[in-house]
């Protein structure tokens, strides 16, 4: 078993093999001067299982870039078998064709992840459980709730009256999934332009007035969406608001946003690393969960009695 | 253009095959004396482009192994290109791992279409949208509820202090685009079990004193849960209570029960054939959609431009 | 090593794990309630050799439907590699176009089951040996006769002045097979229409007066050509007329025609589970003949040695 | 419509385009001083739908490596459909496990041709019809029995009491073919060693006493069977004795072991170019069915009205 | 036929496209807020054959990613054919396994582009002529120093006493194409360490004295040996030194090296756009001999008669 | 682990297995009287790492077609996995596409030898190493220069004052890493038409006067170009001259050729079996190297570490 990283987020990476008690496979990915990826595998491979982690959070494509080129070099240096590990599935969320003649960029990334040598994926929290079906092989697709669930209800357990918001309606399942964990009722915002010409009206349905609310989803990209949704929560009644999300994404502006927003506190996982600290972030660490499942890939041990 | 079809929905099959105004192809689809499928194609094929329609309704195994089979025998009879037109797509709910060790039957079935022959699919309201990327050709999915919607805009121009209710949180976006489109709010049913051995308990989220509730949803299969809500509903002071769905599985008990039910009306598509009349089925054909599509398809013209 | 098995043949199954001393794999192939296949696995399959054992009789397309999507649910749960255990292959007489734009339904199965994920084939008694290649793995392709001849030679020492008769001009080489191994002659029903318009005429190549004639083929099917060859055969002079064949697929009227018939007895092989039971039907088991092939495909011994 | 040809037959290419009334294509195939194919195709081929043509006889390996390389050629060369025309397929005997760990030669060909660039196949007379379930696109089998029946009929409508001899029990099927094209019986020779140590017998089943035999198969290797059989129908009282076979192999010996036996003529066609003439040698041309089977290819017009 | 663009050198694809008389395709290659890549593809291309033209030039990663996402909605959007034109094709360089464990990234690339949906390649300049054998399909690759030397001759009619250099051993077939089509005699520059510990010797093989030289290859990068060695043939005795290369890779202090050194030319094509203009740079377009190679595609001519 | 030979080089082989100290596979690979490859494999081979040791010289297409089908026969007799070994792997030089519509045979080659059954390729100084990338698993290039390196400069410790000679423009790269090796200067010959109608002129860059010349390449085949060139070199003042290549193709007149030429010596390995004995040629085996490497694939040790 040899675990070898790119330079999407070398902290996780390290996390996870201290917690498995093998060092990092020696091995640089760097670039040349043009930009190219550069690979050097400074050990034998020759028959090994090869793990490769890599989140593909910013800078995405140089990150997928980095993925496909060490993996050829892997398969090429005679690896038994490549389990590609990544926390962050980027490109998840174009995973249909939203509109005419878009992408489905989500499925072209499980086509070139196999194509450049990945016969296994781990994945954390998959933007949509159906993008398991995208990849011809065997995923294993993690959840963090149940981390961040413990999390939570250990540090927070004096806060009461709760309700878990989801920001739209495609994030209920998960809001529900979280609200269930922690046994809290749930709401939904539905935005929706009620005629042409008009702003989006800002509904909620289901009850928040005078609660905590947690607005959980699986990531936060710009914040923008998110801090026009804890205005309105506190404007309709909400006590205070919370975030709670596995993947902090944190695009352009969002860090600033969440600064400056109503926002107490936002959770996330390290599945992505911070690029900025701030005392409303709150880190809650998945690579123990990540380590536990790889040890059972290799050992053949059962991943799936880790998701309770 | 040579349009095929198995014995899952013959009558579809034809109402297409009308609106285009070509006859079907001479094709036998029957079965040996050990229940084996037997093909006959009865006029050349060569070169064409042929379209297969085929529901993959119950009897699903059997409709699914027609195809298989009827593919084989055009895609060797030297056909230039083969469409799948699958109105409804069965095993589309087994659409990723929902428990350890569980199969992917929506991918696996893409993957048998493709084996055997298909290269394009159209498809009718997918059961999830990310079912498009399972194929690794182009996919049409077209959308029921704009001819739904329109319907019921005409037929039920009366009705008013409409709310649509999703079923469960799976179906809050596909209940959203109806609300939308007839501009009704919603409401969203959370069952839940509160503490360990007692009964799920049955929340509404959202307001329907009063209302006309209207349940969204892409299927009905055995209708339990449907009638288990519709109940719910009234109870929770719902005027009345109609279910609008694409899908009309309608297995084992489902018409008993929706007869049986305060439902006063469920409106369907005719995607699948229905076993029985009813005075509370309403149907509404998308197979003039059908039928345009693959014309577009067949002639190079945009099938998006039918979205809407 | 671990054995599943669908709803096909199970008694076979349960033998087969007997032979070799290890249980069925806990897993269940039940449907939906509306006819879709549901699979539950309940035992950690990663990193096994998993041997699935399916006969695809009939309900043939049931029970190819469960095979795909049961290698499926393997396939993603890991396993190492997965070998296919077909002692009857279902769909084998469509091996060839034989009438313009038929299918190659033989073939087309062959690529269902490998891209659902079967590895390596075991089969007994294939109806055509070429379809061996229709598979681009391993096919272990096991013969009956040695078990039936040796079966029937024990037990019918006293029958004497045998003639092994082909019932038509395909199963000639099959019959020899057998007609070597009990040292008897052999002859051929040639049936042809020797003029248009009237009904094909019987003929019996070789010499058959006064002798016990052995009708062999691989299957019985309806059973309908073969009680008219008992008859002709009667009439020609045949003592009295056995069959021998490997697979009891006895569609529709087929038991009832034997035991109407002047056949003395039928000899089969339990690749295909009796409905019903009959004085007249004589069951010689390959179970252990399959076992022995799976434990040296196990354990990396030679199957072929098995072939005497 | 272009075609090509390698130097397996290329009198029979020539007469197919000169049926079809089209040049050969400008293209030479040669060796390289080490003996490595060198192929020169000297006029554009871009979007063209190219046939090629080559008999797969011997030097068998020179003739298929020939193939393989031409394809890659015209493949590269953006030829928008490659059809193979073989019409022998060289390696068709070699088509199932005979022997343990025995090669599938027949399919591994079949693979070798559609890696290479063949897209559809079409053969005269398979040595086995399954072969046509190793490719993976479309086959068209042509039959040169009727060709080669009319001619018979045409020629030798004087011959009269004729019985069709098939020389083994695998030649069955195509001896019944002949003999209904011309209204005759049929006999089977069947060799069998009845005792260890002892010669293989030769039983004739069927009556051949004072009748010209017609011995039919698909090929003749090196006719040593063929001579011998002709041997023991003679003395087994069969009056004179013809062969009627597709292919002449004639490998080794064959020609000179004719030239020397009892045989009165031998019938064959020219898929394979004769190395030698003989008054004994009766050549058929099926250069103008596979001609006009090329045609309805090219203009997609059916194949199999071509049969009858 | 439509041609559609990504951002690597749109100046580049509007030259083509206006050479051919038709527009750009209406599609713009944006980015999310989180840098994924984004494409609208606003016109229907079912039926068409669309060439995307995309140099992988830096940011390499980032125009690779986009042009495996473009092409995965041109797939999706059903266009007929995908022509991928790559004038400077990014990690040619990468094409061997140049130490233990690299990649082989160009061969891992041309699978990316298969597998997205390229089904023919049109290049210049190959760093190797052996990539071409990396694609599966059809591969054009034109050469630039036709046009390249034509305009040297048309501009440097004066310039007497030539000679071309190749600037290392790997340059040298390059170096000759170009000094045969300028009829100049050819030197080699042979770096080598003498002896360990040694700074590496500057060795010229051939006669520059007094000459005019002309180093030619088919990139410059960093230019940082370009540099070194034009130092080193001015102090070798070259009168002066000009460079002579396809593809102005330009990568980190090149322009600047290049600025300050004794070169007194560097002609380059625009398969990569200049990031600066320079007095020292003299760009010649290869812009209409791809538009010509891609007018010949697609009309099915001949794209080697260009060629010379 | 098992090693099996096809009849190219079976005392390569041989050699190989000696090595190792294990015996060569019991395995036969002749001809039928047709000329089709016949494979009898004697032993079990199920689960083994089975090595298929083939130089594909001449015969070349003999060769390759032995290695299909024995592949295949492995392949389908459950072998693990199969390490191709070709010492000499033919059609190496069509590795691009060298004139209009021109076969790239090499890449042909290396998909016929993974669609037969190759998972990992074994070869010696491939003629360029971009051949590597067209193999799709992991490929091993070994070098026989440095053993080569090392027997002449033991052998030849007195010869002095040495140039290392490129032929053409093509092997300069090869002649620089055999010169470094023994530490000697270099020229290169560039033969050249200078103006249309006249002969080649004949180009040595570099200093060669009073020297020992030692022309370097990968191959000798018909040994013309060589002589000519030797004969240049003598005129132009060269003192003696050797050749130092890898594969002794030796085509037609080659060994004549050298008999007859001033070269002194020619050395060359055992990749290809000599025809015929010379003073003049001296072989140095590489075997040990090949099966050194043999050894660390089977025992997963680096074979980068035997490079040096």
């Amino acid at each position: 078993m040899k675990i070898f990283t790119g330079n999407a987020n070398p902290e996780f990476a390290q996390k996870v093999a201290s917690h498995l008690d093998i060092p990092l496979g020696d091995c640089e990915v760097s670039r040349f001067a043009d930009g190219e990826v550069q690979v050097s595998i400074r050990e034998n491979v020759r028959g090994s299982d090869v793990f490769i982690i890599q989140s593909t959070s910013s800078p995405v494509n140089e990150n997928y870039m980095e993925l496909f080129i060490l993996m050829d070099a892997v398969k090429r240096a005679s690896a038994r078998e490549i389990t590609l590990v990544m926390p962050y599935y980027g490109y998840a969320r174009q995973d249909r064709k939203a509109e005419p003649r878009a992408p489905i960029s989500a499925r072209c990334i499980a086509d070139l992840c196999q194509v450049s040598g990945a016969k296994r994926l781990l994945v954390v929290d998959l933007h949509a459980p159906q993008i398991q079906g995208f990849f011809n092989g065997p995923v294993d697709n993690l959840f963090a709730f149940p981390v961040m669930a413990g999390a939570w209800l250990e540090k927070k357990k004096g806060v009461q009256n709760i309700v878990c918001v989801s920001p739209d309606t495609g994030a209920v399942e998960r809001t529900r999934s979280f609200a269930k964990r922690i046994k809290s009722p749930m709401a939904i915002i539905d935005k929706r332009r009620d005629r042409p010409n008009e702003a989006k009206a800002f509904h909620v349905i289901g009850d928040i007035k005078g609660k905590t609310a947690l607005i959980v989803d699986d990531m936060i990209d710009t914040a923008g969406t998110l801090c026009v949704a804890v205005d309105h929560l506190i404007k309709k009644g909400a006590r205070e608001v919370y975030a709670v999300v596995t993947h902090a994404v944190f695009s352009g502006p969002a860090m600033e946003r969440i600064e400056n927003s109503l926002l107490k506190e936002v959770w996330v996982t390290d599945t992505i690393p911070l690029k900025k600290k701030s005392e409303k972030i709150h880190c809650v660490s998945v690579a123990p969960l990540v380590a536990e499942a790889m040890k059972r890939i290799y050992s053949k041990g059962s991943v799936s009695a880790l998701f309770d």
